[in-house]
């Protein structure tokens, strides 16, 4: 991609090109390119939540549990084949942490050991919840330090594996670095210490392959909002792989996690397949929007995913190689494209008022602390021509010093 | 109300007959009764969604963040004059179990005893919920057997009091008979034992004028989808009275209760206001729902609301009274009215099939295992007339055996 004129050649012979079609660009000029936070809104997601509005809540009224009710297994089937899970093995409700604090427990509790091992690239709420359920259960948090830009590694692993390390907890895709695991060696090194392998797929669904079955994964929980297109905090999901369903509880255990909710017996008694790591009455409203997304995504198929999100973040390094040489920038993501997810990190010292700047001028990155502008790329609506043009407005902007004059960034407000 | 004519003056001189106007109507001869379950669809909740949906989402995308980052706690101070708290007690997210499990787990670590107490006519997750507490901690969960119909007394707490109890858990209204428990006596009692006293408001928020502060109360939780309209599962509120919330903190420690959640600190700091009681990325769609039918509430007030409340209830008792004489029916519910949420109970042994052939029949109450037919009057849209023709259809669907025939309650599906 050495032109402008060649980004637009890409775009108009990409396999993907039509899905774009399936989103909502208001604003023509917005160069978003922070779908890795949140993504864009699907067409069939507005009309999705209409009719969840007008005709299920509105005219169904309470009538309409009979088809909410089987909801979020129905949405964790269509999510299963991008994560490489089987029917049955997921479902959807509550938050991302809330899903993680829930598994690990309960990993911990059939583990019968007493050490929680996690990675410090991970997620901060990962972090507090992995080292808080070590805690709460009296036991031990083991953080791993590892590489902040390559991430987690099976090396990392030898160093903290012991016959006391009941749960591993780690992210498949680094939140900051945007570092790709390597999912197979990682999982068969935890489950050969006798450990659960608990993947955090929040920045993986959606954007590269996942193969829990495959790699023999035991847990897993992720977000539906970034890659997936659900919507502004669309409930999170969880799988737990089929034959240990029945050997887990959750701590947290309520009325749509019961065998017979409608019984309303005294005493619980967990279901025995994945409703059992339920909990209460889901938020209908954003699980249609939740479905929607993935519905789009299993359409497009994550092979053509991938190939498209290499070659968007592969232009990217090589374009900011190539035009912001000499400005302090250094890529903070691996070069490889095989040990990398779908955003791209800039690293620079004045990285808060460069992704003000940014914003300002049309282009949306995000900006985490201290000094990381990521660039996400969808590759259902991303296109070439916005990996172009997001690095030329960066360049002008470091040429013309725009970003200077933007302040601190602040520790309590949205950047 | 002694006949149709009166039923139908009563709504014309109701002071909150405008409210009406709030809500959709798209089925006219709907006669829904189970408000109490999922509150009917507020205009301005319908614009709301469509305001987040394309505009906040659809065309802010991530910048929309400014502006939602503080939705749950101004949601929560727009709710807190409805349940007697103050500015900065009340926040929204997560499900009632998930708050409930939190809050509990929060007041029994900090009051540093065993003893978790509940009550057997309580909803069962709050049941479930309560117990695993206890045991998760080590300690008892102590289950108090409470009058069915009646609900917890002091009597029954000066049974199971002592000063082993941290927490004790109640509904302030009862899920099934609808009892209204006294507020102020139980919790001063339960403070006079040194423990923490924590209400589910479920069924109480928007259908009983609830004084958190006035009685003291130390914590509580509830959800907004029934009397306040919120839509399906939209998400929980929970409130810890402002002097107690630096010394407690919840188990799953998220970024979103962090004091400095964008600094991406690798340990947890909980903020020192109700913000260390919220988890993670809140449901956006589903908060937008709750905030449109609160305000709604709120514009209403729950003066107006209760005498009511209290005048439809009533009418319904004297008119079950009155027309099913004889019919095997039996009030389930308080008959003062001092003691009484906003709905009624009426058990039958042919509760279940009653329950179908009057939703066959357009009157949409709900069923409640094993025998309860429930009767919710949420006065900003029920109707003395809907009060009336629901009485008369039961009555003619008994005369003519319409129920029958239409099988047994399952324990799985939705009744």
């Amino acid at each position: 991609m050495l032109s402008r004129e060649e980004a637009l050649t890409l775009d108009r012979d990409d396999p993907l090109r039509a899905f774009r079609d399936e989103f909502e660009f208001p604003e023509a000029n917005l160069n978003y390119l922070d779908g890795n936070s949140l993504g864009r809104l699907p067409k069939r997601g507005r009309a999705a939540l209409e009719r969840a509005v007008g005709d299920e809540w509105g005219r169904g009224l309470v009538r309409s549990w009979h088809d909410w009710i089987g909801l979020p297994q129905r949405i964790g089937d269509s999510l299963a084949p991008l994560i490489g899970a089987s029917p049955g093995e997921v479902t959807l409700g509550d938050q991302t942490s809330i899903n993680l604090f829930k598994l690990a427990w309960a990993g911990m509790r059939a583990s019968g050991r007493t050490v929680v091992v996690g990675d410090d690239s991970n997620f901060p709420s990962d972090r507090y919840v992995l080292r808080a359920v070590a805690n709460e259960l009296g036991g031990e948090y083991r953080e791993m330090q590892v590489d902040p830009i390559e991430g987690p590694t099976v090396a990392d692993l030898e160093r903290v594996l012991d016959d006391d390390v009941g749960v591993v907890g780690m992210s498949m895709v680094a939140f900051k670095s945007g570092a790709l695991a390597d999912a197979m060696a990682i999982t068969e090194r935890v489950r050969r210490a006798g450990a659960l392998m608990l993947w955090d797929l929040s920045h993986a669904a959606g954007a590269v392959p996942v193969e829990l079955n495959g790699c023999k994964a035991d847990l897993a929980i992720g977000c539906t909002y970034k890659y997936l297109n659900g919507g502004p905090g669309s409930p999170a999901f969880l799988y737990v792989r089929k034959d240990l369903q029945t050997k887990l509880q959750q701590p947290i255990p309520g009325w749509f996690g019961h065998d017979a909710m409608f019984a309303f017996e005294g005493g619980y008694r967990p279901a025995d397949d994945v409703r059992r790591f339920t909990v209460g009455t889901p938020p209908i409203l954003s699980l249609r929007g939740a479905e929607a997304g993935i519905e789009v995504m299993a359409e497009a198929g994550m092979d053509r995913v991938r190939a498209k999100s290499i070659a968007l973040t592969d232009a990217f390094i090589a374009r900011a190689d190539a035009r912001l040489d000499g400005m302090g920038f250094r890529v903070a993501t691996p070069r490889d494209a095989a040990h990398r997810g779908s955003h791209v990190s800039l690293a620079h010292r004045e990285g808060f008022g460069l992704t003000q700047a940014l914003i300002a001028r049309g282009v949306v990155p995000d900006f985490r602390a201290p000094d990381s502008i990521r660039f996400g790329f969808t590759p259902l609506y991303t296109r070439f021509v916005d990996v172009w043009d997001a690095i030329e407005v960066l360049g002008e902007i470091y040429e013309k010093r725009e970003h200077e004059g933007f302040g601190a960034p602040s520790d309590h407000a949205v950047t």
